[in-house]
């Protein structure tokens, strides 16, 4: 049992802080003979990374990751082969503010993890949030990017899908559209709403909540296991590991709780590859926690970033009333940042669950 | 790892399938000295046991479990103490209708696990769902008993509090009506609307969905730990392999999406014990995965029954288009008995987290 | 983490205690199809089962196993195949003895783990030694019989290579032998020798220890793992874990100390069959705590029987100095019955590196 | 589960290869206070660190070790504190010879992990034996030097007892020896003997094995547990993962074999403090895998380094016969490094069932 580790065959350990020297991850179970670079790793960290746009946190980190062990050079310039070794991957702090952290070292900011780290531990590494720090997640995104290629065919997508009270039409879907826009946001029009709201929150040191879709294809049927291994149980906890998320669902989550089992009902035909084919995916590609083949559909709520310019009522270490307003870089939607790492997430638990299913039925 | 065993230090192991000769678990880590009765097993199974309304499916099963082990005989008639060995518990199976399996063994009722299984493993035990039926939740419900048991004063209560559409009111809440109503509902005007409702969609062989509250009073503060042993996301987890559970929420949950971070902070002061007090609790009774000491609030959705008496279409085992229509005893609203298990899975949670966080500070 | 489990995707969880109802495990990550009986379990239990000879203690158990769960019919009498679900078996406790333990429940056996027991929970069964029993082993050699079922053309065979400070000649090692003797003697001339001594170590009480030799063949090439997953490392822990076992070793074990490299070197030819093909086998089947494809060699040292009828120092629960003496049924060498027990740990070890190996690399 | 991991509440995960950027580990579960500085690791490092005699390899190595991450500063200069989040050590690796790896790539050397490693992976890394080489043991000796500080009162010592044939006299062990000379060897006159025994084994480039004593002091009762998480039996896993052992025993070990049940008991008294004292330790320290409060004794064996100057058969990844001889930097006997890193996994095992005592029972 490990606080820090997720995943069993696929088994990802991270560690570091937010204003430490360094955080990293080991990666531990990756099959030999994977073939990936540092620069694949780079392009799912430089998504996730901040300051990219002014609605995200202006925090500059280059987030530039090393991998430190478990792999060979491969056959062109750059690639890596995976030994089946743990592999260390790094990524150096560079913008640690050198501040005074007086005033915050002994603050519970209201919403943060200050007060409740203080409550089990006594003694907390309070720069910049310390081990609570999204910071963390760089990791998880690096490890992902290895997740993905263990699985053949495997594509793990993510997109926001709901900013505030305001969601996407789900009839604009386009997944180009993910890239043309710095929310993730797989709807053009309501990327141009969401961005004058934010400009909004934004100017008035607000935050916002966001809901987040993770949509995997490619997935084999068959992964996942009963009945505490099911492969919707493990999304559920790793998605629900990430900061400031507050509820998960997969298929049509709370909204099957209003069906009628006439609805809710996915048929079965026989496809023309002889396959069998589900004629709709209520379900969200799983079915008694193992994968029916078809996408696998996640989604996760994020709750509006804690630190706001309003100031707020709180208390101090030493158990004194006190009103904390948070001060300096400021990001109005952190879950526009969760997009990169809930896919990283859903991938690192069917990779898991492909090396599981495998070891115990020899297949996959 | 094992794919049917949950919790670290406080581990269940369940095993078992609908039809065989019994069912049961093992709960390992128990500390020595804890005090229990089956009668304390017994009430909670009772309350998860089918057959005690219209409502639910009309299986009849007793239910009754045997502590086999790790415990030695307390003070007062029928009182146990744990020896910090494993707790074995068991029930047998009584109403295993002999019938004639030849139709189902090779039909893949929609909805239900029994295509993915066969996708998995090739070899399946169709009789009455196997290991996927919600049989296997009697083990649960008997682990959470004891598991209620480790950590004082803590009170772990659920309750329904959505059929299909219909929500309760929240202002009507009152812990005491869950008692008085065949839907663990807290609201007796709510619960009159749904037995009129379940009454309907019962007559038409149909189905529907539900949600399920959980709240954990008494939760010492500091339970949980950073970063994938966060307390709510072992909840998540816990309450997802639930059958039929298809999404979790943590305090605000999917509408803390919605809310700006002024109105989503709890804000806190001293309170008259002169420890802190938050004056609401959106949280839910959990920051960066550490217990508060608030109330620990989560909320569960459960689709539709899939077993429904109109034909769907499906495929058999032998790649032919088949309709399959479920004849039999028939449960309109598996998110009634739903009830109880969820109330296990977040005691276990609990309990575990207990442990680990003695384990790991002293503290508890 | 689970005190009473062992392995990972094969994974074995034991509870019960002498004295009480039955004892049993639980069998989680079997392959789906492998196919067993209970006759064939029975047939390794009753290797086991005690009161065969007079050199063995008297207690009298059936120890008729059950399989409770994770099977369906097979295409013979009595055959079950594995459904990937875990395997519940069950033994029922039969001749506990009823009688007064008022003497035993408070005095330390010199010896026996009744004092630790109560250091560290303060209660404990005291009836037969409760969970310290060498009764639980029962439920290990049942698990090692499904173990062996799983890799393919493995073979794991243990015999008795020592009693005292006799040990048998190894040109004289026949495996026909071991079943002609009390002993699991290969070595028809030892045996001979070893009961003319154990008769006279029975007849005064006393008792002495023995060494066992566990020989597995069949082992796949490639099985286990660095650095913590080392084959022979989870070989040593499941030995170590026997009751009673003081001493593990690999191989020449602790005679490798002497040896100079160039003697201890296995030397590698290309076989007939193209198959690198080893010289030697110092290594005992293991290099770096991979498998090799030669025979695994693990041997281990079984301490003597604690219960002796000469009268031994000892304090009670009540910190008072007391003189104890092991009266009734008597074991005078109890390395005897290790024997099944060592080859089912170490089949039970290989199997669980089977499936580890096929998980991360897809092959075995 | 990892194959890079060990422990449970107190867990290790170590990384990387010889001839890597880097290696190191991450350290869990470290309960939050304690005090440590990287002084107090790099001591312990620099026991086991190469080139400090003739008798062990020439690498020469800094080893100087970083922490990352897990820790605030202390109060005084150097000294840390943990925060209970995960510590992250790291070590870069210097001498890395450059060097023409085309022979040793292909070849692969009898005694060493060569052969399996390319049959379980089909890849490694053969720089300097890559993840097999005893480098990695750098990271355990650092993990263990925090294990040291979790248990308070406890002092892990071990000394070399015998190389080859040699053993020490147990009459003239004297601790404070083990620092004047250059095996660890508690007795002075039989250093002298090794000194020329290993001279000569050197010059004809050939090597030794040796046994390694660990002796733990200061364990609490009550640690350890039923019946797989036997502290003996994690102590026999953690010594038998280091590079070369063959054999570990508790107590007396194979000698126990030997002995009547009456020579084996250790008798006890009430001390002369009122609690329980045993008149021997036959038992080393632990019954039914429990510590019983005396010292911890464990012994392991180390083969004789496989790495020799005389030629030896064996083949290459081409599946032709080759002789090997390894040139350069040679270790007469690795038993002598081995030392610390004895003590180091005896300390991490204690340290990890100290909290998983605290944490079932809520004493320790």
């Amino acid at each position: 049992m490990s606080h820090n580790s997720f995943g069993h065959l696929f088994r990802v350990t991270t560690w570091g802080e937010s204003h430490g020297i360094a955080i990293g991850c080991v990666v531990d179970g990756t099959p030999p003979g994977i073939r990936f670079s540092e620069a694949d790793i780079q392009a799912f960290l430089d998504k996730r990374r901040p300051g990219q746009s002014r609605y995200t946190t202006q925090r500059q980190e280059p987030d530039q990751v090393r991998v430190l062990s478990g792999v060979m050079p491969g056959d062109s310039e750059g690639e890596l082969v995976s030994t089946g070794t743990p592999i260390a991957l790094e990524i150096q702090n560079v913008d640690q503010r050198s501040k005074d952290y007086s005033e915050i070292a002994r603050r519970y900011r209201p919403g943060h993890a200050d007060i409740t780290y203080d409550m089990k531990y006594g003694v907390r590494d309070y720069r910049g949030g310390g081990r609570s720090s999204a910071r963390e997640t760089a990791t998880r995104v690096a490890a992902g990017a290895i997740a993905r290629r263990i699985v053949p065919g495997l594509v793990v997508r993510a997109a926001l899908v709901q900013i505030g009270t305001i969601a996407i039409e789900r009839e604009r879907w386009d997944w180009a559209e993910i890239d043309r826009n710095p929310f993730f946001c797989p709807d053009a029009e309501t990327a141009e709403r969401w961005a004058a709201h934010l400009d909004a929150v934004r100017k008035q040191g607000s935050s916002v909540g966001a809901v987040v879709e993770v949509v995997a294809e490619g997935v084999p049927a068959g992964l996942g296991a009963p009945i505490y291994g099911k492969l919707d149980s493990d999304i559920a906890a790793n998605l629900m590991s990430i900061n400031a998320v507050k509820g998960v669902e997969i298929g049509d989550g709370f909204a099957a709780a209003t069906l009628s089992g006439e609805d809710n009902a996915d048929e079965i035909r026989i496809g023309g590859d002889g396959q069998p084919e589900f004629l709709s995916n209520h379900a969200g590609g799983v079915l008694g926690g193992i994968s029916t083949g078809q996408p696998m559909v996640a989604r996760f709520a994020v709750k509006p970033t804690s630190s706001i310019l309003t100031p707020k009522r709180s208390i101090n270490a030493d158990g004194e009333e006190v009103d904390v307003m948070t001060k300096g870089r400021h990001d109005p939607c952190v879950g526009i940042r969760a997009v990169p790492i809930g896919e990283a997430m859903v991938a690192c638990a069917i990779a898991d669950h492909y090396l599981r299913h495998r070891g115990q039925t020899g297949r996959g």
